[in-house]
């Protein structure tokens, strides 16, 4: 199979790198509209030959749309444009974002439509550009594939043949569902590491000392707080509505536990937190 | 050295696994007010022997004082009154408690102040109790001692030495200062991932599929949720004044990015996200 990589960060990369491993692509070409990122795409050995978005489409069975959401939205559109110009009726597009709601509108009315499947590997670090890009990104972590009903029957099933290659274990779910879902475990997250950092280190303009003291517990809360503006200004945009209906339901929730410490409250404290430790049935 | 525990959790223990190891300790003995953990920890060989309070005080030349915050407070104060009542002048007493305002007043004026350390490792998980105790857990790791000047340099020499086997650098602070900062680079995080797991489990009641999406992201901002109500319930209560208003900080923080958001105000957003990016500063 020809694989062409529109995007060559963390998630293409790591897709590169593990599709051709695996035996899953004969070939790889890509393109980066950073051309830094491309030559290095290029060097580390990610792709096998750097490309224009025209070659890309033209020498790909399947092209794998990987930049941030609000590009994506062209990209894939544009994709979808060169396939019913040309008649290439085999060929499949589809996306990565972390965002399916503007994609599927832009996209709901193509010809060619049936051969866009929309997709999320939900994997990922707070890392980016091709140097981020590592085997075994995805394995046994799960993969959205969003109105799938949209999709050829023909289309999807090598999509999820492609993840099925990756390890990752696929769902199904629609796409203003995913929207929601994903703006209470991912998106929020994010919201919540960004405001923890900055409120840190506001107070690191007076007390420069305060790092000392920076615990584990910290850098976990905020290792999200990484996270690149290029990838998540858009999502935040994108998905504008979920995210501040989800972030207003935190807010309550940090001032409900915080009024509880400010009266001592210590039944109050402590039933919140034993509602909190029921995390332990989600993550490990 | 002979050494004493009382408490013999995740702190206590792993205290325990390192300081034989490294020969810091010929002999460890210890309690725990619930005899379960206390006949794990023999079992697991955490301490030689399991004593009562009396006769930890009695066999030790160092007292580790590692329950939660409001228990602490009693015993160190029963541990100097002892101390006194025998007139042993050599015993220290030292506690490894997150906050240390409260403590601080308990023993301002006690006649064997000078036996006293008080002393904060930065160093933990999410889990408790001797079966989470690991060696190695301090290595690297930053020990505040605060108000040192208020105990005798030979019981501070002692203590230091005791955090040098530990592999642990040590920092000075005030008790206030101490509060302060641990209410910003630990106390806050720990709010916010209690909060962000409950709102997300308040979603769950309605949709219990949402857990499928529970990507990295989320569990390492809520990781700190599974800490238990017993240690962080008294942390909350005795440092309620600087919880509180750097909770209203941060609180005003996430307000900031939620309106930029709902204003889909892409310039707002992408400067909030550079200015936390800043954090990677602090941590890896």
């Amino acid at each position: 199979m020809n694989i062409g990589i529109i995007g060559l960060g963390l998630i293409g990369g790591s897709m590169a790198i593990d599709l051709r491993r695996r035996g899953f692509a004969d070939r790889i070409v890509g393109m980066d509209a950073d051309k830094v990122n491309a030559a290095a795409a290029l060097k580390i050995g990610l792709v096998d030959e750097v490309v224009s978005e025209d070659e890309c489409v033209e020498k790909s069975d399947i092209i794998i749309v990987a930049v941030p959401v609000n590009v994506a939205v062209k990209v894939v559109c544009r994709v979808l444009d060169r396939f019913q110009k040309e008649g290439w009726t085999d060929k499949i597009v589809m996306d990565v974002c972390s965002t399916k709601e503007q994609i599927a509108q832009a996209t709901m009315y193509h010809a060619c439509r049936k051969q866009y499947v929309a997709t999320h590997p939900m994997a990922g670090t707070e890392y980016s550009g091709p140097w981020a890009a590592m085997p075994n990104l995805f394995d046994s972590k799960v993969c959205i594939i969003a109105d799938q009903q949209e999709s050829s029957p023909k289309a999807l099933a090598t999509v999820e043949k492609l993840y099925d290659a990756l390890n990752m274990r696929v769902g199904f779910m629609s796409v203003s569902a995913h929207d929601v879902h994903t703006a209470y475990v991912s998106h929020l997250s994010h919201v919540v590491s960004f405001a923890l950092a900055n409120t840190v280190l506001d107070k690191e303009k007076d007390e420069k000392h305060i790092f000392d003291l920076a615990s584990s517990g910290f850098s976990s809360t905020a290792r999200l707080a990484k996270s690149n503006a290029d990838m998540w200004t858009p999502i935040f945009i994108q998905n504008k509505d979920n995210i501040v209906r989800v972030t207003d339901a935190f807010i309550q929730s940090v001032q409900e536990l915080r009024d509880a410490i400010d009266n001592m409250d210590e039944t109050a404290i402590r039933a919140f937190i034993d509602e909190a430790n029921r995390i332990k049935r989600i993550i490990k």
